[in-house]
């Protein structure tokens, strides 16, 4: 028995990942068969649904283009397989971006109906719609990089595939976070400041503009971000194996792990299918069912593919998977407290806004600072302890082990924009109110469980980078001249290498930031047009031109994400090329430093705006309409450029700096 | 004659260090000799100047005991020396703020009446005033470093004055930005915002707070943080010195440089003197005569000394000496660009700011972030060509001539402060309006220059910072067991102290921001208290009791400033005891490379906020009044703690984590 499953160990990972592909295929069929209620709904939600496929269209063919170029220019320099596996790593990460999104707007619409049969249900169909896109994540992760390596037996091609998934992540975090942004902050500033209409006033021709941005940012994108650290970190922590211990063994460790994974998030998605009750609960409960999973069984395995391998003793290995579970855990809880209306960091912002839009802003950006503080404090003791068990492969494992959990967050963080979506559909078909209680309460959840999917997100992308970093390191010493670089802090080469790379992560998000507020103010204009020409809109008499809208933040988003996406690719080769392997190992560094802090000061203190709004809504401090409410409102519309454009798109751009610093190695430093 | 000037260059210095303080001191006479215009003045001048007295006496009193803590510590771990050295160091910095803080006041009001004459008067006035902070800093900081050296001929007890000039600057940088920032933000909230005064309303209760913390922060603030930059500057180059060549030609060279750039400053302070015309146009003369004057003096002093000495040619010293100048300008030059009105960062912010609060804010973040690109860049310019002329002294070097700048450069900043508080009394007062016209039109000039001086603060205490940590590895590697420790990326100690240390800015801004909102709450509530239990100070029947505001900003600026200030202390200590010196070495450079950039981000943004509204008021995008400038004022309000108590603060923070690390080197690694 012991045997059969070492020798086959591979086979079963392999097998495992299919099967994840499949039950997202079931569960696509269960929401296919769910009624999407009458005329109006399925009017408003194909006109999102044609909005997200149009956007996701157009971003392929843009994205198509660059990659195409790419492409060729691997081609040139490292041949056929690693230009095969760019190829490939972009069209996985694509296709669990797409795919995702196509599942999210088709169980939008089913979860207004089923809302109006209960919170429960509505809570499955909406689970069961973002469970999708988290099998299709780790399915497409472990198959691809798996058949891939058995393929080529070459870590170059694995680099390939790396930056594939890397750099078309990038591009779709950012594209989709400036649609979703753009459209969110120019809906809000005409529709309801200028206008005053509510949220989702189907009179607001920006208003499925807004709702396909939900699809394509906070699905699609998050969807291929965590595509690409999971397909990233599995490779880095392969190549890691490889390098430091060149059993095979050791390199397939990592997809073990994640086979194992898939178990345990098939349990934990059909505890959310089985159990009724409180739906905070369930979903944590299904968590919870995942990671005890994961850490009984990584226990066998580990026993049984160490057993008289490697340089530490067994059970080390073990415990650094425990560490990267662990730290799932912890970051959540962090995240949890830092943005949720419960504990105080909210409050204080909510408090503050009493005082005015000023206090608003300065509570808001002093807890995006605070958060930070946590998380990289425990990122520090993974790094140490996981270090301390097994080297630079204990924290590869580590890494791998906490984003093999990647199966039941996801469907977490998906769930948010399928509510979401849920709630606009009730209020702009004119459901009961009922119904839109039950979204509401839903998507209260969502917000948090997308917050919190945020932290995973940064610290284990944090994490990928420096295991990358490793990589880079040996990679330097294995192919070239620089047998063994001391890479020491007292060279000022590195210094002015961790300056440039700690600049990216600022001049990155600052483009974000811009893009953001140039691609509203294009919708800001366009709603001023229609709402000028059309008096009729206002008046309920003449439907808005939503398509304009659509065709704008589509054509926006694009053009504006272009410059900030190839900034960290033009950096890294442009350092190399004029200064060298040394300054560059510096940048790697730099970048990971400051990125990790940008990122998590940013995510939370958006998340911590949104929900002090929330609290606000619910009646405190003067409730709804009330100065405080405005004050809270602009903290709001700051906060989302900032959670999800800039923020979250720093995950994939420290990933592809160390990516294309590993690749360049033989071309400049040979 | 050569052979004179070696002999005697360390008392050269010292006797032109002492003209700096004698000049300042006929300063003070030619102020004092100017009229303050008639009795309503003077009696807001001096309520202004009681104020000030009393919260910097408060000040003093505070330090005084945490200090006395401190110094018995020293005393038991080092003896005398150091701790007296720490006790200096203590003085000076204090002295350095007080005295330039009663220069202010005391030029302020004769700043007033002297307008009434016209520009170029008021314009002299002001600057002389500046000038005694400028003199005061240069003169004290060379002189208490150059004879507490020739006393001692001791490196530790250097640190120890080193870490007296730094902690008391982080307190009175921090202790003043609070006041002045909660003050400025809690007048403007209740007296703008909700009983629409106008700004320096003489019926707004917390109007003279808000007039004290100009001089308490931006003026005793600025002079103590370049104090110590400056001070730790001179004696990091000097203990470079002496660990790489060992020569007293190497060690007294940085005070011959100071010595020299006193004739340069002298100079300048003529020029302005004896010009008239422009006002930006003379002070930026000035600039340019300091610089040039101390270009072409510093050639012949290079030579003499390094003739035979040193292990590079002789020319590089005075390369590296003029790479410290050359980056004066680039700063400046920098920091205009990002923060004048003139140009089109501010003027995205402007536009921005039709759109409400939320684009403004969203505006002025991103041009922050991108401030911070071009400065890092050359400053990674600087020490790579500093490096290469001279190795670490050469670095050491540059940032010496770089501060030796300082005396005209803070001349310009203090001027800033006494222009503010000259318009205000011109309103308080009462008088003619062509006053008021004249002391904006300098306050302008002012406000520029301030932005100015604090991009040079920190890119120099970027610098000067670095320089300790590379005093820190040389200690390391003679006192202790730990002989030549690699420092190396490829350590995961080394990330995690990256990581540790580049919290710490994060954090420590924090902790600023949450001070400056919690002391403008309580200014919030006694300004309300004021004018409901006194309804006739509306009506301007009844005095408001500005004590009463004066005396709690003081307390709570006091309270709120502890906590920071002794966060980067303990930080710095924990991790020695927890963690060991490798840790601690990535701290320190982890605390620098974040602390750069944030301290940047910082002061730009604030900067460029300050000024976008001003530029709306000129009357673009509506003028006073408009939307756009109620978002503006929104920007300006979060922009006062970022510009003017977190950012600025930093320069000190991350000087005092590299001087105790230093300072506990022969405690816990023997």
């Amino acid at each position: 028995m012991k045997d059969l499953l070492v020798n086959n160990a591979f086979a079963i990972s392999m097998v495992l990942a299919f099967i994840s592909l499949t039950v997202s295929g079931f569960l696509i069929a269960y929401i296919k068969g769910k009624s999407k209620g009458n005329e109006r709904m399925k009017d408003i939600a194909s006109t999102i649904e044609e909005g997200a496929k149009a956007y996701l269209q157009r971003q392929v063919i843009t994205i198509s283009i660059i990659a195409g170029f790419i492409f060729f220019l691997l081609m040139w320099f490292y041949g056929t397989n690693t230009s095969i596996g760019f190829l490939l790593g972009a069209f996985c990460s694509l296709s669990a971006g797409y795919l995702g999104m196509r599942v999210a707007v088709m169980s939008n619409v089913r979860t207004t109906n089923a809302a109006a049969s209960g919170e429960n249900f509505a809570l499955r169909v909406a689970f069961n719609g973002g469970a999708v896109t988290g099998l299709l994540v780790i399915g497409l992760a472990l198959l691809s990089v798996g058949l891939f390596y058995k393929y080529t037996e070459d870590m170059t091609s694995l680099i390939g595939l790396a930056l594939g998934s890397s750099l078309i992540s990038v591009f779709a975090r950012l594209g989709g976070g400036i649609y979703t942004k753009a459209a969110d902050v120019g809906a809000d500033l005409v529709g309801k400041i200028e206008s005053s209409m509510a949220e989702d006033d189907p009179r607001n021709p920006a208003v499925i503009a807004d709702n396909v941005g939900d699809n394509v940012g906070d699905c699609a994108g998050m969807a291929a971000d965590v595509f690409e650290t999971y397909a990233v970190s599995l490779i880095g922590a392969m190549i890691v194996g490889k390098l430091t211990y060149g059993t095979e063994s050791a390199v397939i460790f990592p997809l073990v792990l994640g086979g194992i994974s898939v178990i345990g998030a098939l349990l934990g998605i059909l505890y959310v299918n089985l159990t009724k009750g409180n739906a905070s609960g369930i979903l944590l409960g299904a968590v919870v069912i995942s990671a005890i999973t994961s850490a009984v069984l990584y226990f066998p395995a580990t026993q049984y593919l160490f057993e008289g391998n490697g340089n530490y003793p067994v059970i080390n290995y073990y415990y650094a998977s425990l560490v990267g579970l662990i730290m799932t855990a912890v970051v959540v809880v962090i995240t949890d407290y830092y943005t949720s209306t419960s504990y105080s960091p909210v409050r204080k912002i909510a408090e503050a806004s009493e005082t005015g839009h000023a206090t608003n802003i300065i509570a808001g950006l002093a807890v995006g600072q605070h958060a930070t503080a946590l998380p990289v404090g425990f990122i520090g003791v993974a790094i140490l302890l996981s270090f301390h068990f097994a080297g630079l492969y204990g924290i590869a494992i580590a890494v791998v082990s906490m984003l093999s959990m990647a199966g039941i967050i996801i469907s977490l963080d998906a769930f948010g924009p399928i509510t979401d979506n849920a709630g606009g559909i009730a209020v702009m078909a004119g459901l009961d109110k009922k119904v839109r209680e039950i979204t509401d309460k839903l998507d209260a959840v969502g917000n948090t469980m997308k917050a919190v999917t945020k932290g995973y997100a940064i610290a284990s992308a944090g994490l990928a980078a420096l295991v990358l970093f490793g990589s880079y390191v040996e990679e330097l010493a294995v192919q070239t001249v620089f047998k063994s670089m001391p890479f020491s802090l007292k060279d000022p080469h590195i210094i002015v290498g961790l300056f440039i790379g700690g600049l990216l992560p600022f001049v990155f998000t600052a483009h974000g930031l811009d893009a953001v507020g140039k691609a509203a103010g294009s919708v800001v204009r366009e709603v001023r047009r229609q709402l000028k020409e059309k008096p009729g809109i206002i008046t309920g008499k003449e439907r808005p031109d939503y398509a304009a809208c659509v065709d704008i933040v589509t054509k926006a988003a694009l053009k504006e994400m272009i410059i900030p996406a190839l900034l960290p690719v033009i950096v890294t080769v442009g350092v190399a090329w004029a200064l060298g392997p040394v300054v560059l190992g510096g940048v790697l560094v730099g970048t990971i430093v400051t990125g990790l802090f940008v990122a998590i000061a940013m995510t939370s203190s958006g998340g911590a705006w949104d929900n002090a709004k929330k609290y606000i809504e619910e009646g405190n401090h003067g409730g709804k309409g009330s100065p405080a409410h405005a004050a809270a409102v602009t903290g709001d519309t700051v906060g989302d450029p900032y959670k999800d454009t800039a923020g979250p798109a720093i995950n994939p751009m420290i990933k592809v700096v160390n990516i294309v610093a590993i690749l360049i190695i033989p071309i400049f430093f040979k």
